[in-house]
């Protein structure tokens, strides 16, 4: 899979990709990201990137021409699956679509900053708008690294352990149940007993029904699907 | 405000936080963001800070000890008004929960790894878990990294105009109207001619159907609350 990052500030992105298990993706060469620096397709000597609203009004719009500059040029190279916009008023992200686009072979990520980008970018140039939740950030480039960090952990081989992902929370519609580790007992507080009996029937079900419960109590919308 | 996050991955938040707004708002004093990394709270010679699930299963759980030293220290020092762990089945963050956020002291971000921390963390320090959607990262930090920026760009003199952040999407249970900037015409794409009309209340009203039919068509839940 190969990843090209579009923004105006590359140098937010670098330590997320340079630790744990995006690193290690990148390292394996299960995944490639290549950020560009949308500064490097502007036409004027200012470099700039951004310019008033028509129309008026506070903040400013990511003009049309270094973007149109940057995805042609990528264009050209190599066919891409999508071209994905993180914006707070995309279809939000879940699971299932990072599920999804972690079997496509080529995507771009433009970010937006400021107000976001000129809504012609959007009309032509963009296949997919991803928000990552209900929120306002501060540019689209956290919410890109979260779009990556949650594709590139479901490539198989980046996980140490296969079936590790497919039982975190949501992969079957539930929540996961509580864990423990060491030491049984801490300061008086313990450690449900059932973990110890030894009987894996047992703690499979118990497991599930905790699941069941937690995923009632604080989701109940996802038992609804 | 001031921000504690715990982490395993200190190096992960390194690059959000000395970028762009975070890092101005750091800079200007506004807020006050500490690292604290877990193995320095750790007591056996490995840093061990994870080990296996009782009771069996795939992925490493956070170990209680670790986590209740370096909260306890921090606790130590100053009031909190909240300990937050970021965790794929917490609360889900909105516009609202960042507002309110906003508006506290004191907080506590602990960051999830690994298939997350002992329960007893959560039972015995945590006063409320937050989730940035409904998929599964590799770790709780870029969770942080999206809470803090959505937290502290809202934070009064951290955005340079005033009133940018008063008319983002969800501030009005809206997503934001289209916006446009210069060229007029880029390669026969035009600018809606309105725009131009200098009439400032027939832009608003246009602006407004525009935000009403795009949340309409994309979100309609939105305007269901």
């Amino acid at each position: 899979m190969r990843i090209d990052i579009i923004t105006v500030l590359p140098e937010l992105l670098e330590s997320p990709f340079s630790a744990s298990i995006l690193k290690r993706a990148i390292e394996a060469n299960l995944v490639e990201v290549h950020f560009h620096n949308l500064r490097d397709y502007t036409t004027d000597n200012y470099k700039s990137i951004d310019d008033t609203q028509f129309g008026g009004g506070a903040g400013m719009v990511m003009m049309i021409e270094p973007i149109d500059k940057c995805i042609s040029k990528l264009k050209a190279e190599r066919q891409y699956d999508e071209v994905i916009y993180m914006t707070p008023d995309g279809k939000t992200l879940n699971q299932g679509m990072a599920n999804h686009l972690s079997l496509k072979e080529n995507i771009i990520i433009l970010c937006g900053h400021y107000k976001g980008v000129d809504q012609r970018v959007r009309d032509q140039f963009i296949t997919k708008e991803i928000s990552i939740g209900d929120y306002v950030l501060s540019g689209g480039e956290l919410g890109a690294a979260v779009l990556c960090d949650a594709v590139i952990r479901l490539i198989p081989g980046v996980l140490g352990n296969e079936t590790s992902a497919l039982t975190d929370s949501f992969q079957d519609n539930l929540l996961a149940p509580p864990i423990y580790t060491r030491p049984r007992d801490y300061k008086g507080w313990e450690v449900p007993e059932l973990l110890f009996s030894g009987n894996h029937a047992k703690i499979e079900k118990w497991r599930e029904e905790q699941a069941y419960q937690r995923t009632k109590d604080r989701r109940p919308d996802l038992l609804e699907d």
